[in-house]
């Protein structure tokens, strides 16, 4: 242990530290100064930055032994506090650029720093500087980020007030469709709000401390487990296996679909009989400290007899392959599509055919917080687990029997999660943490590290892909067949679902009347498939929308005008064989085209013989729901101080807060109170009823219309015969009730047929995208210049927030087409092995066009947004990549070596 | 456990809590927000105040089920920052209100509450507002944070601005002398001061949490410890005994004379043979958390055999009772004072002769914070104590062969005390966490709670005294007679020391040629004897004191007239023979005789049959050092930024900072620097050389000295020929070295012989007390009406520190007289059992008259301060009783029982 005074915040500390103990530790652990967030803990992230003697440093990377004594740190409590912002915290909140908001703290302090030496930065200095000290974010695109800094230096200038910058109501007092910041973006410009792991160290100071043994191989069975050596370990209290498991020890899938072979209990809690995959749990290690609970975790002696490892669908699916849940054949579901007439007569006859073969992998979801929890008993006896579950209601469902406790003895919270972007569909950890609090009866805190987040959480399932398309002699596809093989990993949960989701999506956007195909689950050895925004639409609009421009090359026309030729028009059907609730997609083409036609211009303008320059466009439409007659339930209460709408829209850093803020106030406008008497009670199912899990973004709509009804129920409860309003006073003393159920259920949908064929979703979004690229042609990379998105969903509840999804989920896309995968389970590592976009990676030129088709199934008009932009924006770019240099990539990402030898190939031949 | 979410600080907190947790051990212990101090832990004290929904509550005494999820808490972090400070916080800095600072944050807490509720509250309300609130200061005497709260009320209303509230440097730069805040102060207002307690939740995760197991009787033989069953129960680490300790685990008290019949070597650290006193540390119980320490010490089995108890010197010097330690009599050191010729025919001589017997008792110490320290291997591998010692390098000494430990393997270190008075001069938590860090080889930490710190800690040693003077015709006293007993308790450490001080001061500050007496130092089993502000002088001085005025009276003049007559002047000596340093009490007596005579007139006016005004004056003597040729050393170095000064000038809460500083930049001021460039490098033995301990007011004379002569060698170091100096480059430049040591030694003092003749301070402080009081002659009860003090303390250092000392030494001195008392072990349990004096129990009227008189071995003319408020202002409230009522108390306190049981008899005389 070292001794220092550092100077932390204006004011003197002494700090007794180990010298190998990283400052970031030392900060939150020992001084409780949990603004400061740990993301990668690598220095990949800059969540953890902070100012010493005026330099901005990664503090996970600074070791103590590197800080001086005397150092002056400034964290995020130093820069400002909630009724002191910072110009900078101020600009971070009206610009939207704390969505999950946990990068925040850290971007803020770099932004501080840079504006210390440079009052008057551009926007390039800006992003070289995030570049530089790699401050990292994955839900804002990074625009948001920039415009702040930019308001925030003019703020510092005295070019503008702090009055000019703050946010204001209008004078009709409307939130719907404003820019009124979250309500949680305070806290988390401030660093005051509290994840997972802040909320772990701040618990009572009986909690243990969880480490895990994991699997290091891919396939396995499991011969013997000795804890023996493990649990002499100083500090051990337990070591948790699957023998301390009351229950099941299995994570039930919920089977969606009767045809599914498997039953839906194939993932176990802790290994038993095998493991499935790398890093799967195998014993949990419960000690004083997290030192102490690793240092036993090591000691855990696990033999194993290794089995084949099936990597891909193709390898899982080969004749040889050995059945990964024996039992159950590794092809566990398929799922046909037969729409209109037989297709082989119509490709038989059709003036234009293509085919083609597709890939999109397994991207990673690389939220900047790794995943976390803990569990305890709570007041009433209640196992209480707290994740970043976005499902705590299906999640509840989906543990309960593994565990072995009665449905009401069981309870889950969501803790402000630092994005998630649908991994946390998937409920591992919550598991893991029921277990091993039933095992101890103490308080439990779980914290992956980044490496375990990345290797042990689900991923984005791989599509492989065959698409034909046949087309008149006008361009209209009046035919397209399908063949697609979903790489699902070792579970079985919602795989089901998601091949169905090829079936809706393929082809989507066009009224195409003759659809054959098939789809297959399959299960692998490789990462398990989650959830991930836009679900089963990026892998398969990406080769509708790649074959679409391969159509257009092979007929001659525009990319862009062959769409509109086939984008839904009255009459046209869903590939579902369902009417699209709205038609907006060719006044979406017609807005975007004039910047589509600029950006032709500028790419012929800018392209040299070395950087190419080349636009690209794509269609995407999403469904917002889980699939066929989706429901939603609120409670909304008349209080003394206001009006408390209770909901489980769980928050993946989207902005469920101000989506049922928005809702709820434009619910109870005609009572005219202010934002500020609307108390929001969330994600607890103790507390607030099942209002869904946050996914397919259903949330603004089922739960939006929950939240609305619920609102109309009292507004109607508390309005008198005069047309005025009771009083809370009155409304308690007529004896009227004050708590109304808000419940929606879409009930014009129902699910899918072995045909693919039903009404799945009551609203659509719609979108069209146009990337412009560059493309280095020495090295085979692509640059991105600029990416728009014409964007239908519905009528916009905030600004802030429905900008946000759309920028966020575009530079997914790039980060999807260019440079994510999670293939390589040695090599995808980190984020950066992962391809994650830093600043310099996203365009400064994103822009939004809007198009308010205010749907008749969305509450206010609203449809969702989360998924609608990440649809198809990766198709775009590769359609780019295609104009700049006619190099087609059809397996994604498409890395500079891949389109390096595509050049190379072009020119051999 | 169970989920609230609480706004803290304008934030929402999630936070998991124990309903039967309190909200201080929460904030502190969960969410790190230290800023909210713990003292008693009951209520008592208001250390713990946040404000919740608008009021101020204890935190401590509010368990997390009264606190309503949704609550509203304001902590003093989210009053104001460093960077931000609220009013409050601003103005509690400019009139130094925080003086050790641990019951600052409560104050400032409470005070805001105060002027959210009334703007424009009086000095009156003030007082009510604390008093109610239970915010309790040991340190101020209550003045000024009056005075604070009136200033930051008239702020709040706009009256004054804020730049007219801060201090600002005078326009020659000079900080000596002025009102420059404590360095310490904003760190202090702002709650980021880290004390013992707030550093030990910040410790490495592995910190160990020990709980004492304590005797609960005050005298036995030990026949076996069994830890067995402790060492099974949950989380314990070890239970560390005296078999675990390596040295010779005893605590030496450095015996300071030859005549001492012990050896020194009479305290264990762990009892192994006997039990001396009630709470004697019998084993350590190392566990991960308090709670299970807690537990776990409650199952260590120790076998006693009780031996008869000895509550006080008389029973201890019985003949027929046992030798406390044996082999060593009870009585175990003597002194005589001889001084000029044989009383006896000098008092068979006199006009007026009186005689008495005076007893002043356990005065307990009461800190608002209660023990607490810290110990770890350092990255030197030295065994680190980090506590509230006030003498790190005497501690050393003290507890290192007790320990077993290589000299330079044993580092001490001060944390920021929040108040200590003396208490901290013995060395118990250090060695007991020495012993159990060195036994775990991990860092541990022990917290006293209240009761502990009550139980387990020094007390003043009281005083049995018989005292006679012999005066002339004129009152002129020409001899003395004193007889004195000293309850040490039953560690001699000092006790010997002590025993000479009543030698020193019974009749100071009166030049009495002839003295003869003999006072002696007994074991007892009551409370070990601990240093206490003002050691020795407060039994002295009392006598001599409430004996003058039964003078006065016997003559029929006026006590402070017959004081006059008596008073140093020039060719007089102290009893210890030899001349004072200054002849400064004529004149501080016509200083005050003004307010003595306008004192007399108003009790006069304000009397009532009932209720009793009275006046009473004291003379107070005090001298600064340790006795004899006492020393000092400090380090004063140049450094790029400026100058550094290296002491270990200890801090009770003083302003040791403040003190070095004011001193520092005196002994720089031909440099021009401002204090802003000059550092302090402060207790540590590793790094500060030997200041001596902070103990007897020696610190600003002997260590201010060292610190002069450090500053002036780099000053002509410095010098060029040309008189102008050279810079750090220059210096380096020219190799000239950067750091020099300051060493002062008190040459000129010899220590006293045999017959208490000697010379053992270079500097005296000199006092005058003048006592306004209220006797309720119905209750009995005695309210202070005003208190006065006419003080030379030489040339003042900085007026913020030395008011604050004497306003806070008379309130203590107000507690000595009236309430105060650790005698009854079973009683005297808590603050207000005690007698603690709150802001009601101080008075409004606190004034103080300085006299300036520049001592010729004091730093800059500075002599200390800190004792001398506390010499005898009891004997004047004593004094001033007497006159209002008739009542002459002389065993203290002056209860109300007391004092009316005196009015009973008076009337039945």
């Amino acid at each position: 242990m070292e001794k220092k005074v550092l100077n932390i915040n204006g004011t003197n500390r002494t700090i007794i530290a180990d010298p190998e103990a990283s400052l970031a530790d030392v900060l939150r652990r020992q001084l409780g100064l949990t603004g400061t967030k740990i993301g990668c803990n690598t220095a990949q992230c800059g969540a953890c930055s902070v100012i010493m003697d005026g330099k901005v440093v990664r503090s996970c990377a600074t070791k103590m032994k590197k800080v001086e004594s005397g150092a002056e740190i400034t964290t995020i409590e130093g820069i400002g506090t909630p009724d002191n912002l910072h110009p900078v915290q101020l600009a971070w909140m009206v610009h939207g650029a704390a969505q999950c908001g946990f990068c925040s703290p850290g971007f803020i302090v770099s932004t501080k720093a840079l504006l210390d030496r440079n009052s008057s930065p551009t926007r390039e200095d800006v992003r070289d500087w995030f570049q530089k000290h790699r401050n990292a974010c994955r839900c804002t695109g990074y625009k948001p980020l920039v415009d702040a800094v930019m308001d925030a230096a003019r703020l510092l200038r005295g070019e503008i007030t702090r009055e000019e910058l703050e946010f204001k109501l209008p004078a009709d007092g409307r939130v719907w469709g404003g820019k009124l910041p979250r309500p949680s973006a305070v806290a988390k410009v401030t660093g005051t709000c509290d994840y997972g792991a802040d909320l772990g160290l701040k618990l009572p100071p009986d909690a243990l401390q969880l480490a895990l043994v994991q699997a290091e191989v891919s396939h396995a069975n499991i011969l013997s487990i000795d804890t023996s050596e493990a649990e002499k370990m100083p500090g051990v209290y337990k070591v948790v296996t699957h023998k301390d498991v009351k229950g099941k020890n299995r994570i039930t899938g919920l089977i969606t679909f009767p045809t599914n072979k498997g039953d839906g209990w194939d993932r176990p809690i802790l290994c038993d009989k095998k493991v499935f995959q790398f890093g799967d749990a195998i014993a949990i290690v419960c000690a004083d400290t997290i030192e102490n609970a690793r240092a036993a975790a090591g000691k855990v002696k696990v033999k194993l007899e290794e089995l084949p490892a099936y990597m891909s669908a193709p390898a899982a699916m080969a004749d040889d392959a050995i059945e990964i849940h024996p039992g159950t054949p590794n092809i566990y579901f398929e799922q046909k599509i037969a729409k209109g007439q037989d297709t082989k007569p119509v490709m038989d006859g059709a003036a234009f055919v293509v085919e083609d073969e597709f890939y999109v992998g397994r991207q990673p979801h690389l939220p900047m917080e790794p995943d976390v929890g803990f569990a305890y008993y709570d007041e009433e006896g209640r196992l209480t687990i707290h994740s970043k579950s976005i499902g705590i209601h299906l999640h509840h469902a989906m543990i309960c029997p593994g565990l072995g406790v009665e449905p009401e003895k069981l309870r889950l919270v969501q803790n402000p999660a630092g994005g998630t972007f649908g991994y946390k569909f998937s409920p591992t950890i919550e598991a893991l943490l029921g277990v091993a609090c039933m095992a101890t009866g103490r308080p439990v805190f779980l914290n992956f590290d980044y490496y375990q987040q990345i290797m042990y959480t689900g991923k984005r399932s791989p599509f492989f892909v065959k698409m034909k398309f046949g087309a008149n002699k006008d361009g209209k596809v009046v035919a397209m067949e399908t063949d697609w093989s979903v790489d699902h990993g070792p579970y079985s949960e919602f795989g089901d679902l998601l091949t169905v989701r090829g079936a809706q999506f393929m082809g989507a956007g066009y009224g195409i009347p003759n659809i054959r195909g098939i789809g297959r689950t399959v299960c692998t050895n490789h990462a398990w498939g989650s959830a991930f925004r836009a679900y089963g639409s990026p892998q398969s609009e990406f080769a509708s929308e790649v074959l679409m421009d391969e159509l257009a090359e092979k007929m001659g026309v525009d990319p862009l005008e062959l769409r509109y030729k086939n984008v839904y028009r009255m009459g046209d059907t869903t590939p579902s064989g369902c009417p699209p609730d709205a038609y907006s997609l060719p006044e979406l083409i017609d807005k975007i085209r004039p910047a589509y036609k600029a950006a032709l211009e500028k790419a012929k303008a800018e392209s040299t013989p070395q950087n190419k320059r080349g636009v690209g466009v794509s269609i995407g439409v999403y469904g917002c729901g889980l699939d066929g007659p989706d429901s939603s339930e609120v409670d909304v209460e008349l209080t003394p101080d206001g009006v408390t709408v209770y909901s489980s829209w769980e928050d993946h850093g989207q902005g469920a807060d101000m989506g049922c803020l928005a809702t709820a106030h434009e619910g109870l406008r005609p009572l005219g109170i202010g934002p500020d008497k609307i108390k929001l009670v969330m994600n607890d199912t103790a507390v607030t009823p099942n209002s869904g899990p946050a996914g397919g973004s259903r949330s603004q709509v089922m739960t939006g219309q929950a939240v609305r009804i619920g609102c109309e129920m009292l507004v109607n409860a508390m309005k008198k015969a005069d047309g005025t309003f009771r009083t809370y006073e009155q409304m308690v003393a007529e004896n009227l009730p004050l708590r109304y159920a808000g419940k929606w259920v879409a009930s014009t949908c129902t699910a899918c047929d072995e045909n693919g064929q039903g009404n799945p979703f009551p609203v659509y979004m719609y979108g069209v995208f146009l990337a412009e690229v560059e493309v280095d042609t020495a090295t085979g990379k692509t640059r991105m210049a600029g990416m728009t998105c014409a964007a239908d969903v519905g009528s916009i509840a905030n600004r802030l927030v429905v900008d946000g999804q759309i920028y966020g989920g575009l530079v997914q896309g790039i980060g999807l087409a260019l440079t994510e995968d999670f293939e390589d389970i040695k090599k995808h590592t980190n984020l950066i092995a992962c391809g994650l976009p830093y600043a310099k990676d996203a365009p400064d030129k994103l822009d939004i066009i809007y198009v308010e088709t205010p749907r008749e199934h969305g509450p206010f008009g609203a449809a969702g947004v989360g998924e609608l932009p990440l649809t198809s924006p990766h198709a775009a770019i590769i359609n780019a990549i295609y104009n700049a240099c006619g190099v087609r990539i059809t397996q994604l990402p498409a890395l500079p070596e891949k389109v390096k030898a595509g050049l190379a190939a072009r020119a051999g031949a």
